[in-house]
């Protein structure tokens, strides 16, 4: 399927230059297809009855084997979350944090990972700090940067596998060893590289990883996932039903905590969703594999980046070609680039603004 | 608008006899419109544009706002959840317990909650016991059992609204008094009341009161709520982007916490779905007000009723009309009623089983 085929697939890029994946991809036409005839489904045969249910636990299967085997894990390891701050919020509160311990971040993580390290630090007694691996973009080594940071009471480091901020790629295999050389657990923040960069996470050798179904791989908003390793202990936090079976024993429930990726998880999904982020996958996996999408989205950003730094006054933050498909760029003449973007989005052109560092960030 | 008139509406009735409410109610054709709707104005206009992000922020008020009018607060006190069971997740999370504090649970409580407990119970230090309120659905006086088994270090007390198991509406408003009086604060699980009682929960006194828009308002499944008293001191657990402000100061995100109920939100959720939950409300409102739809469950209820009673070897445990419209029942010569409801479900009639009395419960 050549790619003008393939992006017929995608209505969102039908009536514009879309180069903005901030929040959420554009969801394929399969999605939502898949999203409706779940609904009409559990209209038919339920909701709720043994039909539907069964169809819930098909669909909570069927699902989990696809992301399982899009990133390379085995589908007891996987979570299903809300998104990837809630994949997160279940690998740091999950944590047996001491006071004293210490949690150390990348300083190109999301505000809302540090929002959550703030509380971590007044309710358990941490600390936490940052470490500039932001400024190797364009040379030096961030696992050396990480190693330097390392206190003997660091517990748990945070890095994004793909900065979002910058869109240079942190070596989490490199990152991992580091950390358990010093039995420091590793958390990877992976909003943007799941569906953007090939994964073999069980060789990875890292021990959570949080993701979501709704940026580079294109579905709908709402579904996102942790991979834990089989490795570590995570005590549950947000507990519900699907993480537990329960028996009647002397009049009341007795509470049997799950042993797979269930455990983490809570009650009620919206599980059309989790077929519109499967039809998403397979529509992906239809014009090619990860490996073969990611060449594709390295000789997009190439050629972007070639074409942007021939625009007088417009600086990309990487001095050469993006090692993946975000490019971010100052415009050199302005104080903030949301009149820019602003401007843009009215003329059909699609880019977002960050704020740390203050730029433009393309998306192809 | 007759009542068969109504029906219509909702295409999960259209091919079966449906009494079964348990996880998720049938939803309106309004609600499947709504949300591909939702789903294709974002693909126009987005996604993660500044029109989209508009929409998203239009949505999350609009939602707000028809939920805060049916269950009577404002809506800056309502916190948009997954579920019921994140949102008493939210508020078990959210105290500030103190080893050997205690939590009093009705021995009516749903395992999801029950699990919760424990958890708390290991991690915090805290203990947690329950009370026979569920024997007082004939006679006796609930309040007067729960007030029994407050403790001085109780710190909070749980029951549902309506015992999902039994039927009985349990006086909130009573219950929240008594546990003031003891400096205790209640949190309400709603599963089962929200869209089935009319509702004024400022002056009932809750202090949180946690619901689902899929079981009685027959929402889309994946989106419920928490309302916070505007009195009672709540920390973040589960925190995200959505919780925050964020603005740069010397290089770094500073992190503000919101102010209204969104400070207990998260990250990404599926929005188009808050739409559908909207368009499920209109859809009962315009056949009646929140009045009238509980004057209407309970003719139905006590119709169901009257005909469950007349049939030999079956017993509702109720011994008169039911308040609400859950109707439990046995059948004498049944060891299990699982098989019963599975060919039940066979012929086209949804009822379910609960584990808790061992019994069959049908909803109107």
């Amino acid at each position: 399927m050549d790619l003008q085929e393939h992006r017929q697939q995608f209505p969102g890029l039908n009536n514009k230059f879309y180069f903005n994946y901030g929040g959420q991809g554009p969801m394929p036409k399969a999605s939502l297809e898949a999203i409706i005839d779940s609904y009409k489904h559990l209209e038919v045969h339920g909701p709720f009855s043994y039909k539907s249910n069964n169809w819930v636990s098909q669909c909570l299967m069927t699902t989990k084997q696809t992301i399982a085997q899009e990133i390379g894990i085995h589908p007891h390891h996987l979570t299903l979350t809300e998104n990837v701050t809630a994949g997160c919020n279940v690998a740091l509160w999950g944590m047996d944090w001491q006071p004293g311990d210490h949690l150390l971040l990348t300083d190109c993580e999301h505000p809302g990972v540090i929002a959550i390290a703030l509380e971590l630090q007044r309710r358990c007694g941490i600390t936490f700090s940052t470490c500039p691996v932001g400024n190797t973009l364009n040379g030096g080594d961030p696992v050396a940067v990480i190693r330097e940071h390392l206190r003997p009471e660091t517990k748990m480091v945070i890095v994004s596998h793909l900065l979002w901020n910058t869109g240079q790629i942190l070596p989490i295999k490199e990152i991992a060893a580091a950390c358990h050389d010093r039995d420091t657990l590793l958390l990877v923040d992976a909003a943007q590289s799941v569906g953007s960069l090939p994964l073999d996470l069980l060789a990875s050798g890292v021990d959570y990883y949080a993701f979501t179904g709704h940026k580079w791989w294109c579905g709908p908003g709402g579904v996102g996932g942790l991979f834990i390793s089989p490795q570590v202990k995570t005590n549950p936090t947000f507990i519900g039903w699907r993480g537990v079976d329960e028996t009647v024993k002397d009049d009341a429930f007795e509470i049997i905590w799950k042993q797979d990726g269930a455990k983490y998880e809570i009650a009620t999904s919206a599980y059309p969703l989790y077929y519109g982020l499967k039809a998403a996958i397979d529509t992906h996996n239809e014009w090619g594999d990860a490996h073969q999408r990611y060449e594709q989205i390295k000789l997009n950003s190439a050629y972007l980046w070639g074409e942007l730094t021939k625009i007088p006054g417009l600086s990309c933050l990487k001095d050469s070609a993006p090692e993946a498909g975000l490019i971010s760029f100052t415009v050199d003449s302005l104080q903030s680039h949301t009149s820019l973007a602003k401007a843009l989005e009215r003329s059909g052109l699609m880019v977002r603004t960050l704020a740390l560092p203050n730029c433009l960030r393309a998306c192809v």
